[in-house]
């Protein structure tokens, strides 16, 4: 009989408890829980705020009597402060301050990571520093139910009419469509020339028309250096092409990324690599005797990259049942990310896979992007709508290295990007994707599909550019 | 400079033509098409006849104007007759009678099939037969525009009331949904245990609570055996477990599958393979010298069974851009088929690709099927609808051998079935449907996508099976 401790509530951490009971029943697992909300979806938070998920417990993936259920013993409000590795005992603190040590044979770390802030002057305390403003005052990140509630609170009691969020990576999106379904005025300020960063401008500025359709003030090359309290709310200075600008706001959302918290695993002594996160195998081993890592506070093991820092829930889920699986004994290997992410922003969809062009040159590919537009379904069916793609692939050997896509909801891109996705994970060529026997139906396809189309407009290109013809 | 013939102006002949030319801007291309549509999408048809299709010249993929301008030449209303392979010369006959000999250095033949009439008395007509009542009686097929205007002057003209449409396949039931939108009562008659044979009935079942719950009558369990005129229209006998039952309606759609055109082939000394069809290699050629084939007049390669017999519209633009690249000095090769396939039935989609349990055993797999149910996205995000699958793989090494999913329209079904296509084109075990890096955000998927979850459930019952657990 194992005894299995887990640190870490999220998606990783209950990953892994989940997958070591299913596989071995007899196994004795606790988990070791920072706040008292285990297993929810950090992701759904913005839609909490736009009012469509109510109440908040039902963000919850599985409830705690669900968790329990399923024969896991969890530790709420506990803070996991200290691994003896040679001991193989777990020190942690409950919510009423008493330390206590547990016993393990087997340990998963998933402490996941924490909200960034840039550097931003007065923005420390969001980052875990002492200094700086807070939620009194105005200032907001979203990375847990503990945030949400504050946020959630600083709405109801505050009653904000305008709102500086600043970044526009997923999160930032999602929470501007949301601060505008709640009615407040809201500005975006982004550091790079075009939002949603992970795409290719040509695409993000789709992205942003869409926000701008919807209300949002969207202000790119502004690099915010400072957050200061001032009469009616907050103020913040940003730095932009123009000079230095200025504008207040009663709420500001910091939404700047993440970076790993890796304290418990370093005090450990293990090892850190990509993005300062903890390194692990792909069997998520830290290389510490017996203590397993997994989610947003470890590397990423890319496909196409090798190693890298990558934080995703869907990565998190999968390191977390390897991790799961290899504490009770198992020989499970994380297979690799792609890097597929999607998003819905208000009614557009916007998603990639894989690499773009600049990443993938400089992971030494040699790679060419084409940008292409394909309809969703046969034009002649009503409701037709245009699904615009940008693929990368390797140019001599036509080996498919990325797409991207943005269309309008209801378009399958989710599911669209997850075929790209697919045929990536297979190491497939752009020339097989148009090999691939997908669906059709005029109401919801093409006899070649949008994404083998996308391809064949690749080939195009590619042929061209390797006859050096002037079309 | 390669004169190139293609005889049929459907999905594969087009799709030669439009190869070839793309592949050598020199050749001299001409299509020789029986009517004056070419390149028409008969998957449309159904939805000219909801209303949703306007004009019925929508329905083109390309204009003959567009086709002319890609460079070839298009000769419409002309029958192929024979082919003088010595010679390398094709008879035409035009729409006056009048013949001609072409020649040609390459010829791809895409004659496509022909509705088959179920040996039903009194249908002989509509599969090419002298015999039997026609669309002036009230006896409609669907596989033409020239078939497509009979059956609309039919409606408009006779005004009728009531239908029955002999079988429940995909353009069956899209008929179905398409009288009842112009208001006629439908009753439908399928000879199997269940509608929509091409899934497992327990699926199907589902396909038939909704044709009943959008007013269509169904009898299950009906085989049709005469079809006579009476005084009101058309009087439709049919055999089935409580005996023989006789009903009557204005209208009688016959769409019990197709049968390949193969006699222009068979004449030359073509050979025939599986359901009767001209085989081809995976080049498309038919073994006479500078003849290739593709459509659904010739037999299908299956990455799973070899070769077999499967008209699909997708796989005839595949084949046909396989024998256009190969009679103009190409090397492609047809993949092959995986037998993707979708239809919406009202709001449902339906959706199979790869082997159901009895096919895989057929064919020598050792396969286990699971039923399970997943949601499209996180259930707390509005508008989560469930989608039933049933995931066949071999039990013994994991490998993926089938889907088939039921689910509602929006829930990016096409697409999910898309998945697991390319996963089969890759061979990939169930395992690795667990692997693959989808995209995930609450509105359009979960973080273990629907997919995964089937999969893992496969997984589960696998291992209940192999361990010979009870649960």
């Amino acid at each position: 009989m194992t005894r299995l401790l887990v640190v870490g509530g999220s998606d990783a951490g209950i990953s892994a408890a989940l997958r070591a009971r299913e596989l071995d029943p007899s196994a004795e697992v606790t988990v070791v829980v920072a706040d008292a909300y285990p297993n929810f979806s950090i992701c759904g938070i913005p839609y909490y705020f736009t009012g469509e998920v109510q109440p908040w417990q039902s963000l919850a993936h599985r409830s705690a009597a669900e968790l329990e259920a399923s024969g896991m013993d969890l530790r709420l409000d506990t803070l996991a402060t200290a691994i003896d590795v040679e001991r193989r005992r777990l020190a942690v603190r409950d919510a009423r301050g008493r330390s206590e040590e547990l016993r393990y044979d087997e340990l998963v770390v998933a402490t996941g990571a924490m909200p960034a802030d840039a550097g931003i002057a007065g923005a420390g305390a969001q980052g875990g520093g002492d200094e700086g403003l807070g939620p009194e005052d105005g200032l907001h990140v979203i990375h847990s139910m503990g945030d949400t509630f504050a946020l959630e609170r600083f709405l109801a009691e505050r009653r904000p009419e305008s709102a500086i969020i600043v970044g526009a990576g997923y999160v930032g999106l999602e929470m501007a469509e949301a601060f505008r379904a709640r009615g407040l005025r809201v500005a975006q300020l982004q550091r790079g020339p075009e939002v949603l960063s992970t795409l290719d401008p040509e695409l993000g500025a789709l992205v942003h028309a869409e926000l701008v359709a919807h209300g949002v003030e969207v202000v790119v090359n502004s690099t915010v250096t400072a957050i200061e309290r001032t009469d009616g709310g907050l103020a913040v200075t940003a730095q932009g092409p123009g000079g230095i600008s200025r504008r207040t706001a009663q709420l500001v959302l910091l939404v700047v990324g993440v970076r790993p918290s890796t304290a418990l695993l370093r005090q450990a002594g293990a090892a850190l690599g990509a993005g300062g996160a903890v390194a692990v195998d792909e069997r998520m081993a830290t290389g510490l005797p017996h203590v397993w890592a997994a989610g947003d506070g470890v590397v990423t093991h890319h496909r196409l990259l090798g190693t890298g820092y990558l934080p995703l829930g869907t990565t998190a889920h999968k390191q977390g049942r390897v991790a799961g699986e290899n504490a009770v004994g198992g020989t499970a290997r994380f297979a690799g990310s792609v890097g597929t992410q999607v998003v819905k922003v208000f009614d557009l969809v916007a998603a990639r896979t894989g690499l773009r062009d600049a990443e993938a040159r400089a992971a030494g590919f040699r790679p060419l992007t084409v940008a292409s537009t394909a309809d969703d379904h046969k034009r002649y069916y009503p409701g037709a709508q245009p699904i615009r793609f940008r693929l990368t692939a390797q140019l001599h050997d036509r080996r498919l290295l990325g797409a991207q896509l943005v269309g309008r909801r209801g378009s399958e891109l989710a599911k669209r990007i997850d075929v790209f996705a697919a045929a990536l994970h297979a190491g497939m060529s752009v020339a097989q994707l148009s090999e691939l026997d997908l669906s059709y139906t005029p109401p919801l396809g093409s006899p070649w599909d949008a994404v083998q189309l996308a391809a064949q407009q690749w080939e195009r290109a590619a042929a061209d550019e390797t006859s050096g013809a002037p079309d």
